[in-house]
């Protein structure tokens, strides 16, 4: 029996509230800090490391976060939602984004069928096309084969399969796994789509146009803009394109694409990246053996997920410890700071997986909740953080917890020494002084030259990012707003906040606008 | 008499924390909210308007902001920044960037010269190399036109220029005006470089080095692993580089480069894009009478800065109602939200300017503030946002205040009517849709669907992102982050932040280490 409740009506999170807070320089300092650092370190999928040493607890704070994550029933959540119960209370729907790689629990029947079958036969559907445009026997009208694919989609649709083609981009080149260039269309900005297309051969590009609703109007603009160049080439759009959607859209039976891969009304566009909206431009552009691999990666990272003990979790124990800096030390914002510059776009990614899923201020019944909940989110790779805003991060007024990631080697295998190091190795040497100075800080007469210390951050750490630990990755911070959410006790899995503008544009477009809105409007020429 | 006192010392604060707060969402309705929308705007250089109606202030507020502007004499100490004195007390130096774009005040002589002159002088040598590279006077060694130029350099030397590449790209293609593609390598990671170079075709490639002290590690590193693949495809590395930096700088007088360009210690990293920093990428991408327009915009907009009227200085207002959002109403970040997808790394830049800046807790004599400084600077560009992280801007539990950026016009002139309207209206409609969401929110009796409103914003409007206002909206930024700074009694110039990172990397690349920090490091096999 699964209770619901919120989070300041549990017996643990008021526990958890006195405990001593740990004073994070004084205890990563000397040799208590060498044992912390051996000590607080979980083994995550793909061989994989999640380093919490430098995160403000101690065994008190974890014993009452282990007594959170079962009074709040995490395990049984999570457990429940991949059995197919109606996680998704605002929009009533189930949430099965694990299953796109994997069958974590009981068979799931919905819409006259196995969902794990109809993910699989979506995988399958994307493969043999993409198999076939590599090969050859789809192409273009002129016989000549696709070299570029273009995703037009927007947010979920968008921001995770650009991050995950950027970080195994370089990776695939040196792997000779790389098929197509990929480029992407977002942005209602007609530059956008002008910009893109402006650097592409569109004879010889294969669209991919990413809506589940065959609804997203910017999406339909861009395809408009696109089916305008492609025509204007002499071209025919519709042996140009295909469709991700889902089976009941517009887009699902139309004559105007070449086919149509389809997701559902169980998949979030945030969730998407391992569906077919990530799954038909990773598969044309590394090929599908690479989404495979991805997928592998994120399944081996959600089976992890399903223990029920926190030391052994390393998603649930992030969230857990991530509660505690928010809503116990009261932190607001959270830097998500990769040091690999392939990962360029992974902190965007993340920024909606997280502030859309969990920025909420009703629980999932819809009642306001009293406490804060998602943190906000940004980030840049290092090192080129540490030339830009680190000096807050360091000496500001604020407090930000800090998610480091770093891998052990490159993807490129090409690297240079200097002054007796390799780039790699001072790529690595950096992420791990940062965390030190964070932690530790350092005394100075010169308070200009002060450094408090007493901030926090964890480290992943993989040897290299490669499709596999990518999935990983993925999967883990996934779990971990999932997991929030729980903690919580608000649906991270709908986003009534981003209806009220929509309304206000169609009222703005209709010329049915008066006060402010009106003055607005004309300011801006509309 | 120009007096350094801390904000909470001032009279004009106190009075300010007493002032009544604005309730948004009731002042922004109806005839009264279109009032403040024709009332509340300010003209900016290059025809642009700073339209603040949005923002928490009233008549009360914005008269305790003109005291406070007043007795922190904000005008005074830029008149003092520009006329040389030594602003940045940390490092006893002057701050000089607005000159790279014209004489505000006195003439300051300095290293032996006038400084506006040696401003002046490197950018006419940057104008002729550019030129005799784009006429084929400088050529590789094969005689052959150079292509491509790619700047190597980090932070300062990164965001900003890149910002404004990405920002003039388009516009430069559809007049004519585009002359070499830029790639840009910053990272330490090895795979930033390996990355670019595969991209691009080094034998008719220029590369800029841009490092001031001539020490930054990273910089020297990549510029060896452009060297080694320059030597490996048999060219000579000093016919394909030029260096920006120092005239005191070990690469000053290098026979390694085809030429070097000056700048110099009072001239910051993150203020430098008008300055050879900017100046060379720039010129050699678009050609000098391109950057020239960028500093005139640039320059209007410190003009404008200079008035001691808050109602006539956006850039001082903007400053004024950020410090009172920060420190009376406490918001801890603040969202930049261009709705253009040419400035997508504009928030990337402003986030380093920004926090980099006024990241700090000591005033500008060294002693502890007791009061908040520096926000937490994140964004990307609308409409994508809205697709992303908006959900937590319009629902989640903290407020974050909001800056908008928007064109009447789009940079390449092409666009396509869809249900009656073209992707330029649709996206300032969103815009314009967004900010009377986020003020005025819509009452719901399903709490899912209700929107608190009070959420504050104001928006920057011009015809067009073109050199001239992209200079102006640099300038505004860079003069609201100096005003912010001498409100907080800060020294927004120095970064003695990034220090101790640095110390520690020497000591993990030497194996100088004990503690937490060697064993982080045996985990990441350094």
């Amino acid at each position: 029996m699964i209770n619901w409740n919120n989070l300041d009506t549990t017996i643990s999170y008021q526990e958890l509230s006195k405990v001593a807070p740990v004073k994070l320089a004084e205890v990563m300092s000397g040799e208590n800090g060498a044992e912390r650092v051996r000590k607080y370190s979980v083994p995550m999928a793909e061989g994989m490391v999640f380093n919490y040493a430098s995160r403000p607890v101690d065994e008190a704070v974890l014993g009452a976060l282990a007594n959170l994550a079962k009074e709040t029933q995490l395990a049984e959540k999570f457990e429940a939602l991949y059995n197919g119960e109606v996680i998704n209370t605002g929009e009533k729907r189930m949430v099965l984004h694990h299953m796109t790689r994997g069958q974590l629990g009981d068979a799931v029947v919905a819409d006259g069928g196995d969902k794990r079958a109809f993910y699989t036969a979506q995988q399958e559907k994307i493969a043999a096309f993409a198999n076939k445009v590599h090969n050859g026997e789809i192409t273009n009208a002129a016989g000549e084969k696709f070299t570029t694919v273009v995703q037009i989609g927007i947010g979920g649709s968008d921001l995770g399969p650009r991050a995950m083609y950027l970080a195994l981009e370089n990776w695939a080149k040196v792997n000779n796994t790389f098929k197509m260039e990929a480029k992407f269309i977002s942005n209602v900005d007609p530059d956008d789509a002008a910009g893109v297309l402006n650097t592409i051969d569109v004879a010889h590009s294969l669209f991919v146009l990413v809506s589940k609703s065959g609804t997203t109007l910017e999406t339909l603009t861009n395809e408009s803009f696109v089916k305008d160049a492609l025509k204007n080439a002499g071209l025919d759009p519709s042996k140009h394109m295909v469709a991700v959607t889902s089976e009941t859209s517009p887009l699902a039976k139309s004559a105007d694409y070449l086919d149509a891969f389809f997701m559902d009304d169980y998949i979030g566009g945030r969730f998407s990246s391992t569906s077919a909206v990530g799954g038909a431009v990773l598969s044309l552009a590394f090929g599908p053996e690479v989404f495979a691999q991805f997928l592998d990666g994120a399944a081996a990272a959600d089976k992890t997920a399903k223990n029920a003990n926190i030391l052994e979790n390393p998603a649930m124990l992030d969230a857990l410890i991530g509660v505690y800096e928010r809503n116990v030390l009261g932190y607001e914002s959270t830097a998500v700071l990769p040091y690999s510059q392939a990962l360029s776009r992974f902190p965007a990614h993340l920024q909606q997986l997280d502030m859309e899923s969990n920025g909420k201020s009703v629980n999932r019944f819809g009642a306001s909740v009293d406490y804060v909940t998602g943190p906000i989110i940004f980030g840049e790779p290092g090192t080129n953080g540490q030339h830009s805003f680190y000096q807050l991060l360091h000496q500001g007024t604020n407090i930000v917890p800090l998610q480091f990631v770093g891998f052990r080697n490159n993807q490129m295998g090409k690297d240079v020494v200097i002054e007796g190091s390799t780039s790699q190795q001072k790529l690595c040497a950096n992420v791990v002084a940062q965390i030190v100075a964070f932690a530790c800080g350092k005394d100075n007469e010169d308070r200009n030259k002060y450094f408090e210390g007493g901030r926090p951050s964890s480290i992943i750490v993989g040897d290299q990012l490669n499709p596999k630990t990518m999935g990983a990755l993925l999967s883990h911070f996934e779990n971990k707003v999932m997991f929030q959410g729980f903690v919580w006790n608000i649906n991270s899995f709908d986003q009534e906040g981003v209806q009220l503008g929509k309304v206000l544009a169609k009222k703005v477009l209709a010329h049915d606008t008066d006060g402010a809105l009106k003055v607005y409007s004309d300011l801006l020429n509309i």
